[in-house]
């Protein structure tokens, strides 16, 4: 097991009415000036914009709307503007990942003096940050309660990591029934992100970590159980509650203690977000079994046939075997979800597949990936897919 | 799954070699007068004592050693005395739980006015609590990472858990080379105590919570997997760490999460320890099998047999039968892990069951446990392990 640091400081409050908290916590964590971060309307039909308005109705209250999945730095420095202009206190980030990673960004820009794509391209130069305060409307990418923020530069086709240990939100509001009205697609394709980020933290060389790998099997399991509840009976609060909780701890780095390597599916499918805009979820669930097969060799047979037991239940006692099956039942459980599973479904053709295949070299280090990646493997791997 | 808060600002750093994060950690979190706390003389022949005075030599270090197994009030007094004569700005916790655990109320105790005990019977009276730093050497309490603390008042044959979010360590340095010399009994009782904080928390009414129940399974089966490894080869990185880690997110308010209710056989080893001075997790071992073949009826057998599927792996089909078997699996390993599984073998007679059960009952909030507890209950569970 190697060496790590957990130090995950997010007071995290569950469940339904934990909205009723936020007073409580923008007085603890923020301050008098608060930016609210949110995306489109839906915060406005569902009542939640209107709750949240009520609660903080002694606070002066600025607003930034319109961030969009794939969010893009043009939105930040808007809203580092914001904050320079009105002596924002704390960044009160209301969606997904998208919003929250947003806000982590314009918190550190706000007191940044350069451009705050220079945050996201040099994570060094990332200083004070203002308190971040999440409250979740997604199931999918644990930003909520992580360090790291994505952003896209889509004039120049670039989406890019970022993160700091400041950027971990101080307080996080994580109410399931807000998922209730999540369409279907959004819930299956944030279960494929979950189960993503733990596949990139499960699948890397083994370190005896076994603690982590088993508790990634845990989350994996609860994906698989509860997605398929949450599709049919989108009110269902048990399904929505374990997905929420899995979204959380599948990225707060607790099930990479003692791992380390670079990401292999991500790096690939963000170069598919900045060229085709796909869905993040949407494009990982198709170029994650590629991958698995790509990359699945004698050295590391074992720990596909370890998911394949330990998740799916699988019996068959050869490796080889059990290993193919898991990847295709992995494959055949997005497609139950109503996912597309191929770039074909999604109109992406191979005239960009070169093009992407550098850039996702060039951007990321998948030398140190759990199969080390050169440009013709993630070419090869995009091509599985079409 | 309940609502639940998850709040846990612990900075962990974990591996061989860690202790060097000291100096960094005593200067962010605490300052310049620093109290160590530490038990007997172990510290001091394994060289954890003399790196630590090194790496502090630019603090005033003051001490408080022999702190014991079911530490007394009496040494938290001293503690205090010391913080409030010398303007102690940290309390370094060297060693298990119980010098964590009186570190906590030191800390707490260093700024009260009255007696220390008081701060144990009454959490509500505890108000501003100095940091706490831990360095681990057990696997067993998780008291690194968690707002507890459970203290004896010998004298009157009492043992008293109190808590408070300010209790919980700003920071643990936990090395797993530091539990190789651990005799055998301590590893296998560290084991049993991490194992018996999991059936606590994983033996409550089923709420639905089943991403926070598998993650409970897979740090029984890391005990179950570890704990013979390290026993057979006390210097096998891989278990120690296993079984470190483990130990940390047994009992760090994880695997709770959406799940609540009383505890059981805590409450009831809790008055063998007042009574006798049973090591904590020799009596838990020799209380759990008696528990759970006590409190296991129609209503909940469908729990235990899920513990014996996914943990022990049992494939018989009848909840019942695999329920019984699951338990007799629980008690055998801890047989084979050399704890004494009956209260005459460590010289237990039934003299004061019925006083210790009264106890059990008036300490502790048994009404509300997994299966409530009554007096005569507790008295036949014990009875049971004679």
């Amino acid at each position: 097991m190697n060496n790590f640091r957990f130090n995950v400081r997010t007071d995290v409050r569950f469940g339904k009415g934990s909205i009723s908290a936020l007073p409580e916590l923008v007085e603890k964590y923020g301050g008098k000036n608060v930016l609210l971060v949110y995306g489109g309307g839906s915060i406005r039909k569902n009542g939640i914009y209107d709750s949240i308005k009520e609660l903080l109705s002694d606070k002066k209250v600025y607003e930034l709307s319109g961030i969009e999945p794939n969010p893009d730095i043009e939105k930040v420095r808007e809203g580092a503007a914001i904050c320079k202009e009105n002596k924002i206190d704390c960044v009160l980030a209301v969606g997904g990942g998208s919003v929250i990673d947003s806000s982590k960004v314009i918190a550190a820009a706000a007191n940044y003096d350069g451009d705050a794509w220079t945050l996201v391209e040099n994570s060094s130069e990332i200083g004070r940050v203002l308190p971040v305060i999440a409250v979740l409307t997604m199931a999918a990418t644990g930003s909520e309660m992580n360090k790291n923020a994505v952003i896209s530069d889509k004039k120049n086709n670039k989406k890019l990591g970022t993160s700091s240990l400041d950027f971990i939100p101080y307080a996080a509001i994580c109410d399931p029934e807000y998922l209730y009205s999540l369409p279907p697609v959004q819930t299956a394709a944030g279960t494929a992100d979950i189960m993503s980020h733990v596949f990139e933290q499960y699948f890397r060389k083994d370190t005896g970590a076994y603690i982590s790998d088993s508790i990634a099997e845990a989350i994996l399991k609860t994906c698989i159980k509860y997605c398929p509840v949450a599709l049919k009976d989108p009110k269902n609060y048990e399904a929505r509650a374990n997905l929420m909780w899995a979204s959380t701890l599948a990225l707060n780095s607790l099930i990479s203690c003692g791992k380390a390597g670079a990401w292999s599916a991500h790096p690939i499918e963000h170069e598919l977000s900045a060229f085709y805009d796909v869905t993040h979820g949407v494009g990982l669930a198709i170029v994650t079994p590629s991958w698995m097969r790509y990359v699945m060799n004698e050295e590391n047979v074992k720990q596909f046939s370890a998911y394949g037991r330990n998740v799916w239940g699988i019996s068959e006692p050869d490796d080889k075997k059990c290993a193919a099956m898991a990847i295709d039942k992995t494959q055949q459980f997005f497609k139950d979800c109503g996912i597309p599973t191929t770039l074909s479904e999604i109109g992406i053709d191979d005239t960009k597949i070169d093009i992407m295949a550098e850039a996702a070299v060039k951007n990321n280090n998948l030398d140190s990936a759990f199969v080390p990646l050169k440009k013709e493997d993630v070419a090869a791997i995009l091509r599985n897919c079409l």
